[in-house]
């Protein structure tokens, strides 16, 4: 059974964590800027050393492709983002592009070659922390966002992504292709494989996702003289409808999740009862239909608050995102090969999205987890265990072989 | 039955109000400034225009003396505070000293004498918005505060009290004296009156209060790949002790109340599952052993919810201020004034602070509340009706007249 170098594949995440390397072990590797820049050339580089060709497109998305045996088949596809968050770590994103790159090291050393191309691909903006909205590259691919919209986004300083991809030398002109499949390997980013001390998850699709911005609006009094009877109170509503969210979050099946993650008072002060709150609810689950119900829910009881309080309630949707289901024969693909090599592995489904989101939406697409310490991410502290690495992306190359075709 | 004259005492109040004018309708008369100073000096002109002798002490607050027929007796004294906070209303401090020098001017006329003197205090600082702490004039007289100490308060710019009361010309000599009895005539500030329909409010003491800060530290997460059982979530844990404040509040006895007012969240990102809230509680009741046992129950409710959500909850308290009970006496005499004067009337508790609680641990202490519009004050809108002021000032004068006897 062929295996990947573990120690080639960590070496080269070390190396391009040194790109906009932080203090306290982190990454800090904006889209589009020098470092950005620094750490395409990187990796173009290296795929250029394993003999593979490079393409640019117009959003900056960068295919190195391994050709095939057969001219006629579409890639296999393996990818994910090299850009960071402002205070990023070094394994969301790089380990997705460093997994296609050692697994193409591999093929390469082994001399074995597969009937369909292999591409890896790394797509620009992911992480939406300079340009709004995330997933901008994957998502042009995947015609979600026009890229004339895209390119004509604007960072704080005015400066827009056309202007950064031009600067940067990443404006390409590389068409959209079919692809046979796509996989990212990612780390979880959440505690449940650590938690359960798996080495695999095995990514079923990605929760759905529903954002609301919610005003509550009642009357500022004194708290002193104001008897608790006369009162309308947004501060007790708000508190109410928190603790319910919570409720309908572990209450509701399929990975039902709700967050209110922003809350801002006025007038804020300890002896005024607040007249206003500001808040956020996120709810998700992995069903559309249990999303609709979470919400249906959400709002009987923000009624029920309503009405109780005499604070006035005012709920607005800013994002949904529908689940996503992941192909199942690529799904069974993974599963089958941690299994055999070895792995324990568990199904699990993604509370947050990634490029393999928007590419579901225009091929076969599946995902493969690996465990990161304590759930942390986002985070300059983020960090993962080399044989973890190994082990996903020994099972990435299996699923690959098995698309792509030995031949 | 002398009456004092409603149109007089209305037009010092609008007078009054033209210093430090709003465009709203309100005043801005911090303590300790220009308008302060010339709010002030047509107080003490008009005092002195009614025949009265002015005395200030060290923190600037005036003394006002009308004589008396028996020089052996200590003054019967009528007062509140001419400051405002920074968008404050016409009447909050100013209806209670100008409703005094109304009763003088009302004992002018009818040339009546009264044994005990008559003096009427304007406080300095009651409202605390540019120097801490509030009641700063009756603190120190009463000896809750140190009279250096609050000289050497700064405001935002580093200015001292010590030198704006030498700026403005108040920084007097004046000993302290004893008082025979002390009324303080004051708007609600809150809506009970107003929605009982009635004219005098009875005050029979003031709320105590216990103060808190609050920090609850959780577990920052990502809002999508954390499942709700490993979270360690702050703001829900807010939520749950918001909720139990209110429930407390309203099921505990003697005038029970408990706020929110100040509530921040961290990082306070919708999609980040919120690692820390600090918040503020506000807890009053008329007995001080409710107000133990509420804040008791509070750290009992916070407890099991800390056990709960597996969330620290630190409690501090920051500002513990006892209930007050006025003198039975002279409650009395305001109960049996109203009621004489046929004005509707229910006793009623403080749940604000005035300058009349720390009088009350000198002497025998009353207050008099009329209704203000909507319960609304520290607001430019803060509004009373000309005949509701007129009514709490004619009862003001029989209880006067009561403690200082005609002769």
């Amino acid at each position: 059974m062929l295996s990947i170098d573990s120690n080639r594949l960590w070496n080269s995440l070390m190396e391009l964590a040194r790109i906009g390397a932080t203090p306290k072990g982190g990454v800090r590797r904006l889209t589009l800027t020098d470092e950005d820049r620094r750490g395409r050339d990187l990796f173009v580089g290296w795929c250029r050393d394993a003999g593979m060709t490079i393409e640019v497109d117009a959003i900056g998305n960068i295919f190195a492709r391994r050709p095939g045996t057969d001219p006629g088949l579409a890639p296999v596809t393996v990818g994910s983002h090299l850009d960071s968050q402002p205070s990023g770590g070094k394994f969301d994103g790089a380990y997705g592009v460093m997994a296609g790159l050692e697994l193409v090291r591999t093929l390469n050393d082994a001399a074995m070659h597969t009937r369909a191309p292999i591409e890896v691909a790394a797509w620009t903006n992911e992480e939406g922390s300079r340009f709004v909205p995330t997933m901008m590259g994957s998502g042009v691919y995947a015609g979600v966002y026009p890229l004339e919209l895209a390119l004509a986004q604007k960072d704080i300083d005015g400066v827009t992504v056309r202007e950064e991809l031009q600067r940067i030398g990443y404006a390409g002109a590389a068409a959209t292709h079919p692809m046979s499949a796509y996989f990212e390997a990612h780390i979880e980013q959440g505690p449940v494989l650590e938690q359960h001390g798996t080495t695999i998850g095995v990514v079923r699709g990605a929760l759905g996702q529903r954002w609301f911005d919610v005003v509550l609006t009642g009357q500022d009094a004194h708290a002193g003289p104001t008897p608790m009877e006369t009162r309308r109170d947004a501060m007790l509503a708000a508190s109410l409808l928190v603790v319910d969210v919570n409720r309908i979050a572990t209450t509701f099946p399929d990975y039902a999740r709700g967050t209110v993650g922003f809350l801002q008072v006025r007038p804020n002060s300890r002896n005024v009862v607040p007249g206003e709150v500001r808040m956020s609810v996120d709810l998700r689950s992995a069903k559309d239909s249990t999303l609709t119900a979470m919400v249906d829910e959400m709002r009987r009881s923000a009624q029920a608050i309503a009405d109780r309080t005499r604070v006035a309630i005012d709920i607005d949707e800013v994002v949904y995102f529908p689940p996503s289901e992941f192909a199942a024969a690529l799904v069974d693909t993974v599963r089958s090969g941690a299994h055999a090599r070895g792995y324990s592995h568990r199904d699990i489904v993604s509370g947050a999205a990634h490029d393999a989101v928007y590419l579901s939406r225009i091929a076969p697409t599946a995902m493969v987890f690996v465990p990161c310490e304590g759930g942390i991410s986002h985070n300059e502290l983020e960090s993962a265990r080399a044989e973890d690495l190994a082990a996903g992306c020994n099972v990435l190359l299996d699923a690959v072989l098995a698309s792509a075709r030995v031949g």
